[in-house]
């Protein structure tokens, strides 16, 4: 439930080149008028599930969209009924959205989407009802050639692409030039997973191997474990563990029970088994 | 559409008895937290039609209440369509709500509310989908009767009826005893009514004849009056035009295009022809 200083969930998550946006509850085109996010930028939309604080936003989003005259696709990845839900609702009101509305259903685990720069795959928590988590990870980067290098050590132009992978060059008189003398690093790949909402699931471990950032959902303090279980939620200290076994390099708490205030404790406990654990706030911009 | 600073529709009515109500749309959970306004005092529900900017937020109230244990039934008024789309997204969640809502599907014009204090009527107004009036009248309050006066005069009790109608009283002697002096006034009875979304529509006036406080949305400036009529909206002058012939005693506009950041020229405009006219403002109270 929403409280004073919280709305229900939804992240967005920006890369070089797109605005994904996960989950949509109630309220996130005010939030995002808020925080100045332009909302018209989105181009997925990821749900992970139909309880309602997890996408009751999305159709007025989609609706205000279409008020603001959007041509572009906008691709909607989520459990099946939920297109059902939107269709009924747009014929009710007599409504065209003038853009085209992409649904895809999710149904297997795996690749769902996939461009140049980045793989989004979703994958199966364990909530009461059907839910999924989403892993999006930056593909390889390659290594950038100096050209004053090349030409001074005469590197023909068909070997460029074993330099980007990372290749040493062995030049005509069998002398071997070092693939750092010629090429400079980049940035390398990132990766973010999100989990909600999910009960403890060691199956999402192997999924969410050592990424940047994991988002696991908090709904309880560490002393409801069996209120947690009861409901498919997770505690601080579960959350934790996960992070801790499966290796990532950050932990982001969220979706706090509406019956919490403050929410230091939750801080508190999950560092006590995992250290580099961060709250997920209103309005907060986290960076990978 | 939302705008920084203003929500799409939702209005509390507040009786002596009950909390009405009136459309819902997105946000309206939150807001009415913001303003304290208890949600579980809400005992009758009325949509006056299904765009998402008077419903979106419904399904979002409806489930909070649920998750706040609310046991008592909610009454719900609004156009066939709306069961179809709570049920669906109540099936999908899986969720059962642990009151009883019942639904009130609008067909006809007419009383759709009666109890001891008050009635609701709902009447067709001119909008592109199936669009509903609401108007809100308590009943006559009968005069109070003054029980040393009654006394003095022997007025029987079978006579009390006709003293709480306004009667004046025949003694056995033939000498008429004014009702006035047997009885004290109380606060004559008050009435509402709500008219968004429509375009200039004058059937509707006889509906609403006298009404103390008349609500009509007024979504353009009197400049954009073709762009009004296209769209089923009102401009300033034709929501204060329906006020004058209706005779109402003060107007309420609201529903004001998102195009419009300062809202002074509403007032102006539709005070050229209905002077009594405020603004609808967000999070405001008007006394009847």
């Amino acid at each position: 439930m929403p409280t004073h200083s919280r709305h229900p969930t939804a992240q967005v998550l920006q890369t070089s080149d797109h605005t994904f946006l996960i989950d949509c509850g109630e309220g996130t085109q005010m939030q995002m008028n808020l925080y100045k996010i332009r909302r018209s930028k989105i181009s997925q939309v990821f749900i992970s599930h139909l309880h309602g604080d997890h996408y009751f936003g999305l159709i007025g989003l989609l609706t205000s969209l279409g008020l603001n005259h959007r041509a572009n696709d906008l691709h909607l990845y989520a459990p099946a009924p939920l297109k059902e839900i939107i269709d009924l609702q747009l014929h009710v009101s007599n409504a065209n959205l003038p853009y085209s509305l992409i649904f895809h259903s999710l149904e297997n685990e795996g690749l769902i989407y996939a461009d140049k720069k980045i793989t989004v795959e979703c994958f199966k928590v364990d909530h009461r009802i059907e839910c999924w988590g989403f892993l999006f990870k930056e593909k390889k980067n390659l290594r950038k050639i100096n050209s004053e290098k090349v030409n001074q050590y005469n590197v023909p132009t068909s070997f460029y692409e074993s330099l980007h992978e990372g290749k040493d060059f062995v030049d005509a008189n069998n002398n071997m030039i070092k693939n750092e003398s010629l090429t400079t690093a980049v940035t390398p790949p990132k990766s973010y997973a999100y989990c909600a909402d999910t009960g403890y699931y060691e199956p999402i471990i192997e999924k969410i191997k050592g990424v940047d950032l994991l988002y696991h959902e908090s709904t309880y303090l560490h002393n409801l474990e069996e209120k947690a279980a009861s409901r498919f939620h997770s505690t601080t200290k579960q959350a934790a563990t996960i992070a801790k076994k499966a290796g990532v390099k950050k932990l982001l708490l969220g979706h706090f029970s509406s019956m919490y205030e403050k929410l230091d404790d939750f801080k508190t406990e999950a560092c006590e088994i995992f250290e580099n654990t961060d709250l997920a706030e209103e309005g907060a911009c986290y960076f990978v």
